[in-house]
C-alpha cells in the first residue's frame, strides 16, 4: 500500500480538497451496504463524527472485505469526495485497504448499540470507542484545558499537593493507608503498637483528601495558586454519586475575601461551561440527543445568569417559609442542619431557578479552618449549588488569626502537634485569604448529562472494585 | 485605611502609569534605610521581583514600622514612581500601611539569606517564600501548562489513568499496598493467606507506577492521548535522583512508529524548554546567576540542536571504542549491558556534544509490552538522553501483535490473567502505536538547573520522610 501522511478524521471532515488522495486510519464502527457498493462508518476518536468510506467492491478482494467488521482497526488510502449522503458532507472512495488488526464478531464485545451503561463500565478497557464515552472523555479533556487555561491566564500558579501524607486535619473522610510493611510479620512495640519505624515513611500514612492546607501554604508565598490532582476517600459508599478516586481542584488565593472568593467561585465555572459549548458542539449534541434533552439549554442557562448569593439563615428562612406554605421535605429544616440534596435543590430549581451561593454558615457543620464571623456563631464559609447536581463548589474564607484558628482546632479535636506547619502560616505573615473546592467529576457530570459519576471517570475506583 | 483595588507585583513592574495611587499587598523581604527615609522590598510571588516601597518615616507610626519585619504581611497605598534606584524601574511612596501579619524576627526562619538547600527543605511550607524556590515553583507551574498546551494544539486528549490499581504488569518498581484493613485485626483463610476480601477493593491494591497500559487502552480508541499524574515508587534510594511520589507525562498515539514517536519526543521536549526561555525570563535569569552559570546557555543549545538518533548496537559500538581509546568507564561495556549514567554522559556530553536517542535495545533489559524486531534480539525502545540529567524520556514502539505479546509476557513473568484487558486491545482492532513516558522532575532539574530532586517538588516524599 502507498504511504501517505495520515489525516484525522476530525480536520478531514473541514477539508474542501475534494478530488486529493488522503489517507485515514481508525476503528470500524458498522460496515452496511449492496453487492455492488459497501459503506464503511470508520472512526478515530479525534471527533465523534464518522468518516464514510465508499469501497467499490469490483475493486476489493472479497476475504479481506470479510475482516472489516465492527471494531477492526484499518488504514485506508482514497479519494476525499463531496458526499451526497446524509449526515455528512465528505467522504472517501477507496482505493486501498490495509488491515492492521480484526476484531471477531463472536468474542467482540461492542457489537452494534444499546449496551447498558453497567455492561459498559465491566468492559471500561473498551468503552471509550463508544460514541458516549468517547464523547465524554473527549469533554473530560477539554474541562482540564479550561481549567488550567483559567487560572494560568489570570496568574494562578498550578501547585501539586502531596498525594502521601501523614496529616489527616481534613476531616474530610475516611482514609486509605499507604504502607511497605510486611502484613504478614508487622513489628509491635512492647505496647502491642504496630512499630511504624518499619514503615516505608517511618510513621503511618494515608492518601490525601484534600489538597487544600498544603496549597494555603502555597498561596502565602506565590499569591494565588490552584491544584488539581487525585483525592481518596475510603468510604463504603456504593453510590452514582461517589468515588474513592476522584481528581479536584482547589484555588486558593492570598488577600481575597469572601466576596471576592464568590466572584472567582462564580467567573471560574461559567468559563468552564462557556468552553464546553464552544469547543464540545458536536459530543454535547450527541449527549443531548442521547441522554439527557436539557443539556446544552441548562449549560447555556448557567453562563447567562447571575448566581444568587444569600446567607445560610436566609435559605433556612426561605425552606422554612416552603414548609409552612404546605411544601413537604423528607428531612427537617431548622437553623443549624445540615442541608439535605432536596433542600439544595428547592432552592436551586424550584425557589430562584439558578445557581446559588449559600454563605455564612453555622461553624459546627463547617471544618476548624473557617473564618469566624464576628456573632460567634457562623463561619464564612460558600456553597456553590446547582441545578441537578446540588453542591458543586465548596469554599470559604479562612481563619487568618493564629489564637481562632488554635482555639477552633482544639475544640473540634484537631492536635496542634498536626498542623504545626500550617499554624505557622499565621505565625508568620498571615493574611486574609480564601479558596474553594470544585470535585472535576461534578462538573462533569454537570457538562456531560451524565446521570453515574462512574461513567465520566475512565476507570473508577468504587468498593470492590479496582479492575484495570 | 482607604480601599484600593490591589495591583500585582507583576504587573506594576510592567506599568508606566507614574503618580497613580496604587494598592500593593506581600510579604517583607527586607526592610533598609536612614533617620528619615527606610525602603522595604516587598514580594507577592507574582515574581521574582520585588517592588520597592519608599516609607517616608515622619509620615508614619514608629511602633507600626517597628512590625514591618522580614517576613511580615502588608498592604500598602501608595504613589507608583518612576525609580531613581538601581535594579527596579518603579517603586511606590507610601502613603498608608496597614500591617496584615507580623513575623517574630527570633522564631521566624527566613532571615536573610543563605540558609541550606537541607535546611529550607525541613521548613517546606515556607521554603516558597524564598527567592529560589519561588522561582522553581513558578516554572513547574510553567512546564505544567506547557505540555497541557503542547497535547491539546496537537489534538491530544488529556487522560486521567487509576492511581489505585489492582495490577502490577509494568514492574517498573516496588510498589506502595493501599489497604482499608484493621492491621489489628487481619483475616486470614484456613491456609493463612490475608483474606483480601474484607479490604476495600476485594482484593490486593497497591499505588500505580506508570499509566502506559490504560493510556494504551485510551490511544486504541481517542487516537492520541497523554497521561499527566503522580506516580508512586517504593524504592529505597535515598538519591538527589529518587523520589516515592512523582509526577509522569506519558503521551501514546495510535498508528505512531517508533520514528514518529522519536519526532514527538524531540519536538515535545523542545517545546519545553522554548517555553521556559520565553515565559520564565526572570525566574531563569535568577537560577543561571545563583546556581548555574552554564543554565540558559544549555537551555538555549537543546532547543537549537537537532537530536542525534543512533542504535543501542552503535552506541555500544562507540563505548567501546572509547575504551580501546583510553577512556575509563567505572562499569562494564558490552553488547546487552544496560548502559550507566557514565556511558550515556561521554554520549550526550564528549561524544556527540548534544542529546541523544537511542533505540532498538537488546529485549532482556527492556519491559514486555516493546515491539519485536525481526532480529529477535532487540526490541523497539528509545531512550531520549540529556546533558547533566541523562535519561529524560523513555519511551517505545508498542508490540501490536497478540501472539508475539503473549509469548513475551509469559517469558517475562507477566500473567496473563493480570492483563486480559491490555491483550483485549491486541484481539480487537489492534494497530501500531507508540509512546513514552517524561518524569516531570527530571524535566525540572533539567530547566531549573537544580541539583537535587527533592528542591523541584514542593513537598518531596523520600524514605523516612512525609512531613506536611
Amino acid at each position: 500500500m502507498e504511504t501517505i501522511s495520515r489525516t484525522k478524521i476530525v480536520d478531514l471532515c473541514r477539508s474542501k480538497e475534494f478530488g486529493t488522495i488522503v489517507n485515514v486510519k481508525g476503528w470500524v464502527r458498522t460496515r452496511r451496504g449492496n453487492k455492488q457498493v459497501n459503506f464503511i462508518a470508520l472512526n478515530d476518536g479525534s471527533t465523534i463524527n464518522n468518516m464514510q468510506i465508499v469501497v467499490d467492491l469490483a475493486q476489493f478482494e472479497e476475504d479481506m472485505l470479510k475482516s472489516i467488521t465492527t471494531g477492526a482497526c484499518i488504514s485506508v488510502n482514497g479519494i476525499l469526495t463531496e458526499s451526497q449522503g446524509k449526515g455528512q458532507s465528505v467522504e472517501i472512495q477507496a482505493k486501498e485497504i490495509e488491515i492492521y488488526g480484526s476484531a471477531d464478531p463472536q468474542t467482540y464485545p461492542l457489537q452494534k448499540k444499546g449496551h447498558s451503561m453497567e455492561f459498559l463500565r465491566e468492559i471500561a478497557h473498551l468503552r471509550p470507542r463508544t460514541n458516549t464515552f468517547g464523547a465524554v472523555f473527549r469533554m473530560r479533556h477539554n474541562m482540564a484545558i479550561a481549567i488550567h487555561k483559567f487560572f494560568h491566564d489570570r496568574g494562578f500558579f498550578y501547585f501539586h499537593t502531596p498525594i502521601i501524607t501523614a496529616s489527616d486535619c481534613e476531616g474530610a473522610g475516611q482514609m486509605f493507608q499507604v504502607t511497605t510493611m510486611n502484613l504478614y510479620d508487622l513489628k509491635k512495640d512492647e505496647k502491642g503498637s504496630i512499630n511504624y519505624d518499619n514503615d516505608f515513611f517511618g510513621k503511618q500514612a494515608s492518601l490525601t483528601v484534600s489538597g487544600q492546607l498544603e496549597a494555603e501554604l502555597a498561596a502565602m508565598a506565590l499569591g494565588a495558586v490552584y491544584t488539581f490532582g487525585p483525592t481518596f476517600r475510603a468510604e463504603n459508599s456504593n453510590t452514582p454519586r461517589h468515588l474513592a478516586e476522584f481528581w479536584m481542584i482547589e484555588p486558593e488565593v492570598a488577600f481575597n475575601e469572601i466576596g471576592e472568593n464568590m466572584q472567582l467561585a462564580e467567573e471560574f465555572i461559567k468559563y468552564c461551561v462557556q468552553w464546553a459549548l464552544d469547543n464540545c458542539k458536536d459530543d454535547l449534541q450527541f449527549l443531548n440527543d442521547m441522554f439527557d434533552k436539557g443539556l446544552i439549554e441548562r449549560l447555556q442557562s448557567v453562563v447567562a445568569t447571575e448566581f444568587k448569593r444569600l446567607t445560610y439563615t436566609e435559605g433556612i428562612k426561605i425552606l422554612e417559609n416552603a414548609m409552612s406554605s404546605g411544601h413537604n421535605f423528607e428531612f427537617p429544616v431548622y437553623w443549624g442542619v445540615d442541608l439535605a440534596a432536596e433542600h439544595e435543590r428547592y432552592l436551586v430549581e424550584e425557589y430562584f431557578k439558578r445557581p446559588v451561593i449559600l454563605t455564612d454558615y453555622p461553624k459546627e457543620i463547617k471544618s476548624f479552618y473557617m473564618k469566624q464571623n464576628d456573632d460567634g456563631k457562623t463561619v464564612r464559609a460558600m456553597d456553590v449549588l446547582f441545578p441537578k447536581i446540588g453542591e458543586i463548589i465548596g469554599g470559604s474564607q479562612r481563619e487568618e488569626n493564629y489564637d481562632k484558628l488554635v482555639t477552633r482546632a482544639k475544640e473540634m479535636g484537631v492536635p496542634d502537634k498536626d498542623i504545626w506547619w500550617y499554624l505557622d502560616t499565621r505565625r508568620f505573615g498571615t493574611a486574609p485569604h480564601s479558596g474553594f473546592g470544585l470535585g472535576f467529576e461534578r462538573l462533569l457530570l454537570f457538562v456531560t448529562g451524565m446521570t453515574n459519576i462512574r461513567d465520566v471517570i475512565p476507570f473508577p475506583r468504587t468498593p470492590k472494585n479496582a479492575e484495570f
